[in-house]
């Protein structure tokens, strides 16, 4: 078992909910390549081999698009999110790209105060590993475990 | 501080997990010694010094039998489970077995999406570190923080 | 990347948590230097630049202090904590210290066993990292995301 890999793996998951948790959207797309995709989906869509996404980004370029969005929308001032994020399970590096999958569980505060646990499941990774740069996702795949959204699940995860 | 030894067991505990959360409950006995023990009990239990036990398996046969017992009554289909584990707190290394003391957060969520924090707790571990093989339970014990029992706890936390 | 010192910083952690949340609050002052300072706060305060705190100590005495006042009024025996602590984000070493951000999630669990999300937030940290001893804080700020605060909000988090 390589640890430093490991490591990589888990610093990068943690800088990455670290930039939404406190609130610096606009490092977000900045976790990916510029052809990077995004995606949330349901594990009751994989299970049943639906393509549908809730939501769904395929370059840096939507990624930034989206957080001006969100941005203007305002939304995201009444909220916060706070990770909790597993060891990822890895799979042996093919090309400088490893797989990783990782459980985690997203807690919501609301303006008000109120704390809830508002999303739970697995992320399924492909990142980039190279020698000079920092690792970044060229695929993240956010599979939720509750087939029940909110509707204001616009912000990323 | 051994980095190596620690990185094996948070993987053990991730693969354990994610095995788990996937409903890939057929591997949950191979992540055990063949005489391997696993043991669900509560922290008030273990405080009174009560030999209590909510769900006890002395080897990895009994483990089988627990998982086809809960294909056929069907209970496991209407759930998923997700864990958020700890970093592992570990013990010297004595005759190639560690003891590893875990916290460990689990969310249920229900066929209607309904998403509860189901248990809390810390699993105290006793694992084989064999050299040519993968680490494994020796004996597992998941120590509940909630005295209150959910009629439902019949898969492995 | 580090990863021996990102293991110190995770195992101290976890060392951290697992006395907390097994009760044994006569350690918790032990995690800290003999002039550390500890402080709980909220996001809120953080983002006004207001210096306001719902628990300060700014030695190991008044920790030994605050943990007999809690001994005394029992508050503690009626609930438990279970803390799920994040991967530590890590700056660069400066003169023996780290500073380390780093999620958690703490579930309560009451004497009836009812179970809820309690609190969420970030730790912000000062650790020394002296060659012949453990690594302890210097410092610990406790970034509360919620700014309901609970009024039973006297054991350390």
């Amino acid at each position: 078992m390589d640890v430093a890999l490991h490591f990589k793996v888990q610093d990068l998951n943690a800088r990455y909910v670290h930039a939404i948790d406190e609130d610096r959207l606009e490092e977000w797309p900045d976790f990916f390549a510029a052809d990077g995709r995004y995606r949330i989906t349901t594990a009751e869509n994989v299970a049943r081999g639906l393509p549908l996404s809730l939501m769904s980004a395929t370059s840096r370029a939507m990624m930034r698009d989206r957080v001006n969005s969100l941005r203007n929308a305002n939304v995201y001032e009444s909220q916060r999110y706070r990770h909790a994020v597993g060891t990822p399970v890895l799979e042996p590096v093919q090309n400088g790209i490893v797989r990783a999958v990782t459980n985690f569980l997203v807690a919501r505060i609301m303006h008000t105060g109120e704390t809830t646990l508002f999303a739970t499941g697995r992320y399924e990774d492909r990142i980039a590993l190279p020698a000079d740069e920092r690792p970044h996702f060229l695929e993240k795949t956010v599979i939720l475990d509750s087939r029940q959204i909110d509707t204001l699940l616009a912000i990323p995860l």
